[in-house]
This record gives C-alpha cells, structure tokens and sequence, in this order.
C-alpha cells in the first residue's frame, strides 16, 4: 500500500519521515506505472496455525507466527535479467552492522549471482540520510576478507554506489543498475 | 515446507494425493539444491491488523486476512533469465476454467513478457493426472481469439508441453523452458 500520498496522488517529498521500505515501494510502484521494470516486495512469510470462517466467503486468521524469510525482501525484472536485493536501515553513523543481514539471504544472493541475476543491498544510514547501492559481488569480497561484525561507511564509499535522494522516483536504484550493467552514465 | 518425505529424506512417490503445489514445491528444492535454479514460491499475503507479544522476543498474530495476491506465485532466476509463473489444478475433464487465475495475474505475466522475463502457466488436470505447461504467448492468444470462459483441453494439447510425471524431479518444467528457450531437447 503506498501511504502518505498527496491530495493529487503524488508523493510528499515533505515528508522526510519514510522509511527505506517506503521510499522502495514508491519507487517500484513507479517502475511499473511507467513501463520500467516490474519489481516487487514480497510478502511477509507467516505460519498460520489458526483460522475463522465467519461466513462462507471470510477468511480472518486468528493465530499465526512470522517465519523467518529463506530469500531476500525483493526481486523481479528489468531489462530482461534478473534483479534480487535487500534493503536495510540503520541508525549507525560510522557502520553497517551485519546482524542486518541474515546468513540465508547472504547465501540466496551468493546463488542468484551464481545463476547470473544481479543481486546486491540497498542500504540507508538515516542519520547521515545517506542511501547506498552495493554491488552482491562487493559485499562478498568484504566477507571474505574481513572478520569484522560491521560494514565501515568508508567501504560504502570506496565500492558502492550513492543513490541520489530524487523526487520522483524516490530511490532510483535502476539508475545504478543501468550504470553498473548496462553501461548507462549516473 | 517439504511433506512427506520417507525415511531416507527422498520423496514417497507412490503418494499419489500430492498437490501441484507441493509437488513443484518438491521440484524447486531439487532445483536448489542441485544448483540448477533458484525458483520460490511467494509467501501468501496478508494484512496483519492485531498482534500480541507474549514475551520480547515473541509475536503472536491474533487477527489478520488474506490479501488477493498481484502477481503470481512463483518466480526466480534460471540460466540467467527471470522465470515467473502460476500454478493451478483443475479436476475438470475437458477444461481450464478461466476464473482460476485472476486478473490482474494475468497483466502481471504480460508485463514480465513485455520486460524480457520467461512466463507461463502449469495447469494440472487432476483427474487425467496431466501437467501442462503453457507459455504466456500461447495463453495471451487464447484470450485475444476466444471469448469462453475455459481453456480447451485440446488447447493445451495443441499448443501446450506435457511435463512428465517424473520421480525426482518430480514436476520438471525447466526440462520444458530448456527446450522452448534454450535449444534444448525434451
């Protein structure tokens, strides 16, 4: 659901209160309205354990527990390859803490590299109210040659990618991809 | 989650009241762990509207619905290429009944078509314990020819592939996207 529309339907730039998660669905909604890519959020996975029927077309669930999630939050298409990511927050002015970033969404993105989609974080440091792009391939080579809990800004800086705050859309991670991939100019 | 497992972990193929469902969720394990493709089924969507927290580290969903999903259940990465799709069984005899597969389902295939993406259907005649795969193409152009309510059997016959019932894996339509899409033999 897109929240925080204006009375013409468009987004308030105003409102610098979104979320990451918000800003990304705005900005996929708009991938799609404008014929760019079609992108998704999935949905959350839950196990449901207990449900009503009040009547013979009403489901409501009156117990379920959150799962946690095998893959990462987002995929779908875009100029035809396969596109798969994370987006994450955090507070931190100086470091992205893995504990973020679970091991089996590292290794979904390992094997989506591996099967030759693009996979890579989005990540916000709200404080600094800077957002970055950072490539699967890079996040790898930082694991494997750092023991460290953390992702200093600094490797964000070196080896990611700014994704420039814009009105519309919001977070214009394609702009990168085109970059990176498809040999587009930032 | 994979039920039905026997004791040695492999699947009980003289269990014939397996669903579609599990039956590809079957196949795309295999597929994973095989290190062929990396293909999930969506978690369903909800809208959770209560939940308790019994402790911190608990949360119990007390009251939610079911939301009508926008895209199709499944979809991943495979030789590079994004694959999308839906997964239906019917027990007719003689046809597909359209309202299986909802609308705005069926402009989600169109879209990942228009975008590069490999879409299809599996349709599972359960009483004649026939799968079908059939391509978006073909589906788009039973739609813009036909005004009826249902896919002819003979339809899917014609321009569909049957996906062999095999033992593992169980529901083998990469063999079927090889084939179409890969040059591959079937």
């Amino acid at each position: 659901m897109i929240k925080n529309l204006g009375a013409n339907g468009n987004y308030k730039y105003a409102n610098r209160g979104m979320t990451l998660e918000s800003d990304i669905e705005i900005t996929n909604n708009f991938y799609l309205i404008n014929d760019k890519a079609v992108i998704y959020k999935k949905p959350t996975p839950i196990t449901i354990s207990k449900v009503n029927y009040p009547s013979r077309l009403e489901a409501v669930i009156k117990e379920g527990y959150f799962r946690t999630p095998s893959t990462t939050d987002y995929n779908g298409v875009y100029r035809g390859k396969y596109i798969d990511f994370e987006a994450k927050e955090t507070k931190s002015h100086t470091s992205f803490p893995l504990n973020n970033i679970h091991s089996h969404q590292i290794n979904h993105l390992k094997m989506i590299h591996k099967h030759g989609g693009i996979g890579f974080l989005i990540v916000r440091f709200t404080t600094l109210n800077k957002t970055y792009l950072l490539q699967y391939e890079k996040f790898e080579e930082f694991l494997k040659q750092n023991t460290r809990k953390s992702i200093p800004l600094s490797y964000f800086d070196e080896v990611g990618y700014i994704i420039k705050d814009k009105y519309n859309p919001r977070v214009d991670y394609l702009s990168i991809i085109d970059k990176i991939y498809f040999g587009g100019k930032l």
